[in-house]
């Protein structure tokens, strides 16, 4: 067994994060779908949509008082008011029938109809009835005073939503306000998931044989697969064998727009799922060996333009590298160029931490009165990670950190 | 109309935006139901989950080497190796059937069962063979290294997540490693979102007449509802006609957790709406009237135990309310006591805002090169929320801010 690990590791291409951020990117998107607005919501539209007509589409009200011609206000105040005849009011969501010429005025709610010759809307707080069918006017208005103009909200073919860009609430209203009803959206990247190991069991065996573990990671990465605009495909548990593992991903690999294995966590079993993922397809095997602690025996692949990406055994090491990695590539794939923002907040470090050069390191903290505190604890605890509040990231080229230094620390939501 | 609306501000009671949220605080929660852990990402638990029983229940090897006692390694070194008899090699997922007594090993891939008799494993880069079934041990281990104790993930009855946190990806893992299948959660809040207006139309309306205007809040608000653990419900257009919003909010009574109307945007429309909330239910109108721009024209109710937000109608300024008092009330009634964090970013302001004293105004900005600028555009533009990065707030007490000035701008996702 030592010398078949020791054999395997020679052939570990060791690549940074960063290197891997940068250089695996596979051309693999998403076809195009259309999808109802009402269910648009984080999807990713594959081309801008633009607006079919102007916004509002007619000179609208913004203010409850009066349609006026603005010439006709022009140096009144409140001790020389103006005098304007009241010819009607405009109803909402109707086509004014009367018009405004000089002198007269016409009520306007708010969000009606310009009528035609009025160039302004008066508020009805700078008017008061002098008599019945009359109004004074104290305070004068510009023209376009009151009004939003008809193309103001977009002009016809202005871009109302971008592609690459999940969709927010906001989005969805300005699409709603244009009559567009269905968006062509990148299909949701399917991505299947396998764990395998002959130690794991499905997590709803109730009562463990000595030596079992049930599968923490394959319900945790489904979950940052949706959370990412993905589809989680369950590959389920395959035992740790070769040919086993082979046959599960060549089955998986025509309806999956990324595979991804939790590999045994053993040096033995990673180096065989290697050699599985090696033949698996063209060009093959991009790095073997991820210099991130957790996380080193990561696997990156392109299979036949499928990624593939092996991830660590330990469930803590393989949700740190599928976040770190996986995200990242699953967004790629589905069309989305502007992540969403994460949150993060900068506090400073409640003690020191060591790092060794060369190697990116992943330390999960609580953020309590403004200053991160490190979790400690093997690689192979999940508890670390879901008593955390976030991570911080020490660089390759830092030795560590002094306790009291200032940290952006990237929170879990 | 003037007198009407002068007359209806008399009742207004102004709340900030503080106030609203320490102060308007209905008491009703949401039942608990069980789900799935595999649909349970972002819902929230009704109650505290602890650990049915130990994980990972028995004490597992974290490296490749040879289980070992402790004592058998103890000054040696890489010029004075140890010697030791290998006895045989645990396989995953089974119990050892050997034990380790002094002077043997037993080989031990990554996760396997420690077996009895010893107390540490030695990782396989510290031996070597030194003849068939015999290794040499360069390096000592302590009592507990190279391996994690049964207890170590989590001891029994300790919490594995905590209630009204909505669920992380790594909670499902955890929830999933202890065997827990099912989680009571709080059931979603039902919210019922009403448009009103006569000239509001359908989003679906392919062609506008003058005057009308596709609803645009509803589809947005639908969305943030359910951003926040919510089940938005469509209460459709309701036409500016007090008797039939009466009878649509009383048949939506019953089934909803949370009443949002899109209020029309004319002050006599919306005192009209103020008047109808007001006999729905009792103590009824808490506040109308809020201390922010844009948003002014803000309802708030409790209409016996079902709360009632009633929104300007304006697009733009509804959307802004909701997300600052809506959100937290549809995430308090469904239990969330730990909302997830929102994503923030600090930069400059690019250029001055004024502001008037005891207003709250939120400034929707695009964010570039680390500077926060400022989107001017009226308040029945949605277009301005659409070209949005996100908002900043000007607090009540504050006149204004100067340009260069370091604010916090919260990002839309």
């Amino acid at each position: 067994m030592a010398a078949e690990a020791e054999a395997g590791r020679e052939f570990f291409t060791t690549r940074t994060v960063g290197e891997a951020l940068a250089g695996f990117r596979p051309e693999r998107r998403t076809r195009a779908e259309a999808v109802s607005v009402a269910a648009a919501l984080g999807r990713v539209p594959a081309e801008p949509v633009v607006a079919p007509h102007p916004l509002p589409g007619f000179a609208r009200s913004t203010v409850d008082g009066y349609a006026v011609r603005a010439a006709d206000t022009y140096g009144v105040s409140e001790g020389l008011p103006g005098y304007l005849q009241v010819t009607g009011a405009v109803l909402m969501g109707t086509e004014p029938r009367l018009s405004v010429g000089p002198g007269t005025a016409v009520g306007m709610p708010t969000g009606g109809v310009l009528p035609a010759g009025a160039d302004a809307v008066v508020m009805i707080e700078y008017t008061q009835q002098a008599m019945p069918g009359t109004i004074e006017v104290v305070r004068p208005v510009a023209p376009g005073e009151g009004v939003v103009r008809a193309d103001e909200d977009a002009a016809q073919g202005a871009q109302l939503v971008p592609a690459g860009r999940p969709l927010r609430p906001q989005d969805l209203g300005m699409l709603s306000a244009a009559g567009v009803t269905a968006v062509a959206v990148h299909a949701r990247p399917r991505v299947t998931v396998f764990s395998t190991g002959d130690e794991v069991v499905s997590p709803d065996t109730a009562v463990l044989r000595p030596g079992q573990v049930r599968d923490a990671t394959a319900a945790a990465l489904g979950a940052m697969v949706a959370d990412a605009g993905g589809a989680p495909v369950s590959g389920g548990i395959v035992p740790d064998d070769p040919a086993a593992l082979e046959t599960a991903l060549r089955a998986a690999l025509p309806a999956s727009d990324v595979i991804v294995i939790s590999a045994g966590s053993s040096v033995g079993v990673r180096d065989e799922t290697a050699g599985v993922v090696a033949r698996l397809g063209e060009p093959g095997i991009w790095c073997h060996g991820l210099a991130i602690k957790p996380g080193k025996p990561t696997l990156l692949a392109d299979c036949d333009g499928v990624p593939v990406i092996g991830l660590p055994g330990n469930p803590r090491s393989a949700l740190v590298v599928f976040r770190l990695i996986g995200i990242p590539l699953v967004r790629l794939i589905g069309g989305c160029t502007t992540p969403p923002p994460e949150p993060t907040v900068r506090v400073r470090l409640a003690r020191d931490l060591p790092s060794a050069t060369g190697r990116l390191d992943v330390v999960q903290v609580r953020v309590a009165d403004g200053a991160a505190i490190p979790l400690f604890g093997l690689s192979a605890l999940l508890s670390v990670l879901a008593s955390a509040d976030g991570f911080l990231i020490i660089p390759e080229e830092a030795t560590g950190l002094d306790a009291g230094t200032e940290v952006d620390v990237t929170l879990y939501r």
